[in-house]
C-alpha cells in the first residue's frame, strides 16, 4: 500500500493539472454511487488499487488538464442521515466494496460526510420552490468558499424520480438542485434519468455553463449501444428486442414505481429506435429484486433476420455491480465537465454521449461516442 | 414474384454497373455457402426476397459500380457431384433454404451446376501441384472464355483444411487453387481459415492481383469484434474469455479434426488479442454436433474486472444459420474484389478486414472496420 | 406413408381399446393447439410421424384400454372462421407444423371442420347465459349422436380468458363451455389458465363426471417443476425465482392484457410457493413478441444460496414451439379422461397433475406427478 | 454468535447420537473443500450459519442417529503443508468463505491442522504400495486410538487423479488411501472420480465395511439428474447435450489434464446414458480458468425433439462455488456412512447415489435417488 503523494502524482502522471481543488458535489451523498466514488477515488489515490473502469485515466486523457484526483474535495446533499463510513461497511458486506477498503479510507470518507448538507424537499417542508433553489445555492456557495475551491461540479446520482405529472405545481427535486447548481454558477451533470435541467422552464438558463446527461450508460444500454451497430452494419434486420432487469439495490426498489421504470426505460429505448432507424418489437422490464442487492442482471433477448428471411437470435446477460460500474464513470464526468468549465466551455456538452442512455445530442453508436469523446480530449488539451 | 429486368434494375438502384458480366467462381462449390450464395443471389434479383445481410446493398454503397447481382454468372471447382438443385433441396429440409425457394430458382441452380468442375487432388490424383495448378487456371480460363466475362474473382468456401504440417511435401489445396487463381489472371478471395495465398511459396505472387482473406466472421468472431471495443473503451479489465461452438453441418465434422479447429481457433483469437492488447484466459471449442445441422450455436462467457477490483460477467449465446450468416457476406466480396480489379487496384485490401476473422492487416474493432469499408466505397466510386 | 389399419393397429400396440369411437371436442377448435392436435393425431396414426411429446404412446400405459389414435373422432366451439386446412397452413408457414403434413392430412382436417360449430358468445349476442349453454349442449349432444360416439371429451383450448370481475353479471364463456359438457354429459379438460369448471356456481356440480384442469404445463413451469424440488432436496434455499416469457402467438397477444397475464401467472407461481414452501423473491412477465410466433422463449434467474450464505445462480432459457408442446398433451388428456368415463371415474382427477400448472390437487414436483400417472395408468389398467 | 452446547443441541434437535466422537478423515486434508467442510462444521455448530445445503439436518433425518455436527473430529492425509488456517484466509479472499468466518473458527481449524499427517507418494518417495499402505493405517489407528473415537470415516476429497493406465505398475494413490481404510477398519467414501476401491485388486476387500462413491453431484450434473427424467416423463427426444465447464480452483488445474478430465466426464455422461436410454450427441469440455478462482460456471445446451419433429432447445447455466457445494455433502456423507457403519452395515451403499455421479447401482434421477435415501434414512431410524 503506496499513499504518498509523490507515488500517486507518478502514476496519474501527465493527466492532471497541479494547481487548485475541485469540488464534486453529489445529489445523493450517501448514497452507493456517491460512496462508492468516495471511497474508490481515495483508495485509487492512495494506490490499494488501479483506476479500473476510469476511462479518464487512461493514455488518451494525457495532458489534458483534468483535476487530479487528489484535488478533488467531496460533498453533497441528501435527505437520509447514515454516516458514510456506515454506508460503506454496508457496502462492504453487500461485496459492492472490498473487505479491508472501508477502514483504509475511513479518513476521507469523514472529510466527506463534513461536508454533507440536509437536502429536500423533506416530508412537511414548508418552503417553495425558490426558497429551496436559494438554501441548495447557498450549500453550494459555502463549499466553495470554504475549502477555497477553483470550482464546485454538481453530480446528481440520487435514486431516479417518477416521471413529473405534466400539471405539477412545483418542479421535481432533482429540477430544483439543478437550478441551485445554476444559481451558484456550478457545472452540472445529471447521472440519473431524473429531470434536472430538462424541466422547461430551465430551458437555455444553463447556457452559459458546462452542462452533462442525462442517465448514465453502466450496463444493458451500454451493452446495447456496442450490438446495436453491428446489425446496421452487417444489414441484419432487428425484428424485436426485449429485456429484463433484475436488481434489488435502492434503485431497484425506486424503479418498482411504474413512474421511475418509465422514466428509466425512455432512456433505454432511445438508443435502439435511433441506431436501427426504427423501434423494434419487445418490452424492457426492471424487477426489484432485493436479494441480489447491488448486483443487477440484465437478459436480452435480439430476434433478428438475415439472408432469405432466415430467423437468428442474439441472447445476452449481464451481471455487474451496478454502483462499481457506475462510480468511477462519475468520477469521470465531474473532471471532465470541471475541465470543461475551467477551458471556458458552456452548454450542452454532447461529446460526453458515450457516458449516457440519453445525450443531449450525438451519435448513439458505442464507438461513434468514444470517438467523439476522443476528440473532446484533444479539444481540453488544446485549451491549455 | 416479380423477376422482370426493370424492377430488378430500379431495386439495385444506382449501386451497380450497367456494362459486362463478371464470374464468380467458388473452390467448393456444391457446398452449403455456395449454393446458397447462388440461389440467393437469383432469389433477390427476382425480387424474392430483400437483400437482407448484403452490406454492398445499402445506401452507403449506391454509385460505387459494383457489378450487379443478375450480373454475376457463378461456377465452380468441388469434388463432389451431388446437383446444386439437389443440395438446394437438402438445405431445404434442414431449414437453411425457405420452402419454395429452391424451385423457385432450378434454372439459376441448373446452370451454375453445368459451369462446376471437378476439383482435387482426388484420392490416388497422380497429378503433381503444377499440373494440378495448371488445370484449374485452365478450368478458370475457359469459364471467363466461354461465358464472355469481364473477370473472374475466385472465392475459396470449401471446407477448413487441416493446419498444414511445417515438412508438408505439396501445397495445400486451397494453395493450389489460389495459384491457378493468379496464373488465370482471378482476383482472390479467401472465406475459409484454410492456407490459399498465405503459403510461403506464393509470398508476393498477388501483388499485381487485388485480393481479401482470411476466414470469414459470421458468428462468434463477429460479435468479439462488436464487444471487445467496448470493454477497452470503458477501461474494464477483460480477465477470461471462453467460448464454445455448437454446430452440426459439414462444418462442424470438418472442424472436429483438432488440425482444422486449431486453423480456426488461431482466427479467433487474433481479435481479442488485437483490440485488448493482452491475450485473456479462456479457451474456445468448436464442437461437431449434428443434430444441429447448419444452425451454429455460440456461447460466451467473459469474465472481466472493474472499478476496485469488481468481478463481472458477460455471457452471450447466439443462434444463426451458418450459411445464411455467409452467402451474403460472400457475395459481397465477390462484387467488392471484382470492382476493385476493375478499378486497378491490387495486392491486399485490408479495408474489407471487416469481412474477416484473420484479415491482412487494419483495425481489430468491428465499428472501425465498417469505417474502412466505407472509406473502401468512397474510393471506388471516385475511381469511377 | 403407411395408413392401414393393420399397420397402425400394430404399431399403438396393447395401449388401446378396439371398438367404439371417441370424441373430442375443442373449445378454441381453429386455433393453433386444436389444429396441432387434429392433424397431429392424423400423421402419427398414418404412421407420418412418431409419438414424440405423447406420453400415453410410451410402454407405462400398455393395456391400459386407452381409445387409440384412429378412433379419435374431432369437433369443436370457435368464434372464428378460418378453415382448419388454412389454419394448417398457416402453421406450416409459422414452421409449427413440417411442411407436407397439411396436404397429407387434408382429409381429416377437413372432417374435424366440418364438426366445428359456432361459438359465443358473440359480439351483441342476445342470448343469456342458460340460453347459450343449451345451445353449446345442443351442439355436443348432435355431435356425439350423429358420429354413434361412446363420449364425448369436452377440451378447452382457446385464449387465455382476463381474469372475470368479482361482481360481473353473466359466466366467463369457459365456463359457459364448461357447464354445456356438464349438461351433456360429458367429461372435461381445461387445458388454458380460465375459469372453466371452477366458476362458484358450477362448483359440485361436475361430480358426476371425471374432468380435469386447469392450465397446461408446457414450458418455463414444466421446467419449474422439474427443478424447484432439487434446491429443497439438497436443502438449498431459493431466495428469488424471476422469469420472462417472450410468445408472439395467439396467446402472446392475450397474455399482454395484464388480467390475462395474471390468470397465468397464478399458476405460475403456485409451483414454487408449493413446492419451495414458501414465495420466493422475484416476477414473472410475459410479452407479446409478434415477430417470435409461436415460438417461445422463457428466461429463469434463480437465486439461491448455499452452504455459508454462498451466492449462486441457476438461470435457464427454453426456447419452444408452444402449439407443438401442447398437442400431444391434450391428446393424452382426451384419452385418459374418455377412459376414466368409461372405467366409471367422476370427479377431479388430482393423478393428472402431471399435465397441468394449476392442478386439482395433488404433488407439486414433476417426478411426483409422473408417479402419481403412472399409478393412474395401473388403475385405469386394472379397471380392464 | 451462540456457541454454548445447550443450543447446539437444542439445534440439532433429535436429529443426532449424543454418545461418542466420530472421526472424519479427509484424504485431502488442506484442500478448499476439506477447509472449507471443517471450517463450515465449526461455524454451524456454533450457531453462526444455518445448515443451509446440509440435507442430514433437514426433518426426514430427525431420529436417524447421526453422529452430531459437535461430535465430529477431523483429521487427515494431504502432501501439501499450508496451514489449513492460511487455505481459510486465502478462501475468504477468493469469495469462498464470509469474511470473519475464519478468524472465528480458528480454535477448530488448528485442531484439524494438528491432525493432519503427511500423504504420499512423495516425490522420490521409496516405499513400495504395502509399505504405504500400513504407513496410512497406521495414521489413522493412531488417529482414532489418540482421540478416543467410536469409528474413523475415510473421506476422499484430493484433486482428481488422471485415469490410471491398464499397465500401470503401482496402485493410484487414491486405492492405496481406500486400502489403507480398509485395513484400519474405516467405513470409506469417495467423493472424486479417482480410482478408490475400484482397484480391480480391492473388488470384493470392502464387502465388510460400509462405503459409498464415487464423485459427488454438485453442479451440471446435479442439474442433468433432475432434468434429464423431465424428457423422459414427457416422452420428449433428446437429441444432443452438450455441455462446458470454466473453473479456476485447484479442480480446475487438475482438470486441464486430458487424463483427468476424461475421469470426470465418464461420470457425467453416465447420467445421460442411463435416464434417457441411448447416449445422446454432445461433448463435455472443462476448461481451466484462473480467474474464476473456486467460482464454477457450467453452460448446458440441450437439442430435444417434440411433436411433429419440432426442434427445441433448453439451456442452463450454473454459476456456484465449488467447495460450498461440495462440502455440506461431504459432511451429509461421513455422518451417513458413520451411522450405517454403526447399524452394522455393510458392503456399498446404493441408497446414497442422490450424492454421486457415478454411484454403485440404483436409479439415475435425482427425485429416485432422493426417495432412496429417504428410506435410508428410515432404515437407519430403525436400527436404533
Amino acid at each position: 500500500m503506496n499513499n504518498d503523494g509523490n507515488a500517486s502524482q507518478a502514476r496519474t502522471g501527465g493527466r492532471t493539472a497541479r494547481t487548485g481543488r475541485t469540488g464534486v458535489w453529489f445529489v445523493g451523498a450517501r448514497g452507493s454511487v456517491a460512496t462508492t466514488a468516495v471511497a474508490g477515488c481515495a483508495a485509487v489515490t492512495a494506490g490499494l488499487y488501479p483506476p479500473t473502469g476510469m476511462v479518464t485515466e487512461t493514455p488518451p486523457f494525457d495532458g489534458t488538464g483534468l483535476p487530479s484526483l487528489p484535488s478533488l474535495v467531496f460533498g453533497g446533499h441528501d435527505t437520509a442521515h447514515t454516516p458514510l463510513a456506515k454506508r460503506a461497511e454496508h457496502l462492504t458486506e453487500a461485496g459492492v466494496l472490498p473487505h479491508g477498503l472501508a477502514p483504509a479510507v475511513r479518513a476521507e470518507l469523514q472529510a466527506a460526510d463534513e461536508e454533507i448538507r440536509l437536502g429536500g424537499p423533506l416530508a412537511g417542508d414548508t418552503r417553495g420552490d425558490d426558497e429551496l433553489i436559494a438554501d441548495f445555492a447557498a450549500d453550494l456557495t459555502s463549499f466553495r468558499v470554504r475549502n477555497a475551491l477553483a470550482r464546485v461540479v454538481v453530480v446528481n446520482v440520487s435514486s431516479t424520480e417518477p416521471l413529473p405529472e405534466p400539471d405539477a405545481v412545483r418542479l421535481p427535486p432533482s429540477s430544483l438542485y439543478a437550478a441551485a447548481a445554476l444559481r451558484a454558477d456550478c457545472p452540472y451533470v445529471n447521472f440519473t434519468p431524473s429531470t434536472g435541467l430538462r424541466a422547461p422552464v430551465l430551458t437555455g438558463a444553463a447556457d452559459g455553463l458546462p452542462h452533462a446527461g442525462r442517465d448514465g450508460k453502466t450496463g444493458q444500454t451500454l451493452l446495447r449501444a456496442a450490438l446495436a451497430p453491428m446489425f446496421v452494419q452487417r444489414a441484419l434486420e432487428v425484428r424485436a428486442w426485449s429485456g429484463t432487469n433484475l436488481l434489488g439495490g435502492g434503485d431497484g426498489a425506486a424503479l418498482a414505481h411504474p413512474g421511475a421504470a418509465a422514466a428509466k426505460n425512455a432512456g433505454k429505448e432511445r438508443v435502439l429506435t435511433e441506431t436501427l432507424g426504427h423501434t423494434p418489437e419487445g418490452e424492457v422490464h426492471i424487477d426489484d429484486v432485493p436479494a441480489l442487492g447491488d448486483w443487477k442482471t440484465a437478459w436480452d433477448h435480439v430476434a433478428f433476420e438475415g439472408f432469405l428471411g432466415s430467423r437468428m437470435i442474439l441472447q445476452t446477460i449481464w451481471q455487474g455491480c451496478d454502483s462499481a460500474l457506475a462510480a468511477p464513470l462519475v468520477l469521470d464526468l465531474a473532471r471532465l465537465v470541471a475541465r470543461a468549465h475551467e477551458a471556458g466551455l458552456s452548454g450542452p456538452l454532447p461529446e460526453l454521449g458515450f457516458y449516457f442512455k440519453d445525450p443531449d445530442a450525438g451519435p448513439s453508436g458505442l464507438s461513434e461516442q468514444f470517438a467523439e469523446l476522443l476528440s473532446f480530449a484533444d479539444r481540453l488539451r488544446e485549451a491549455q
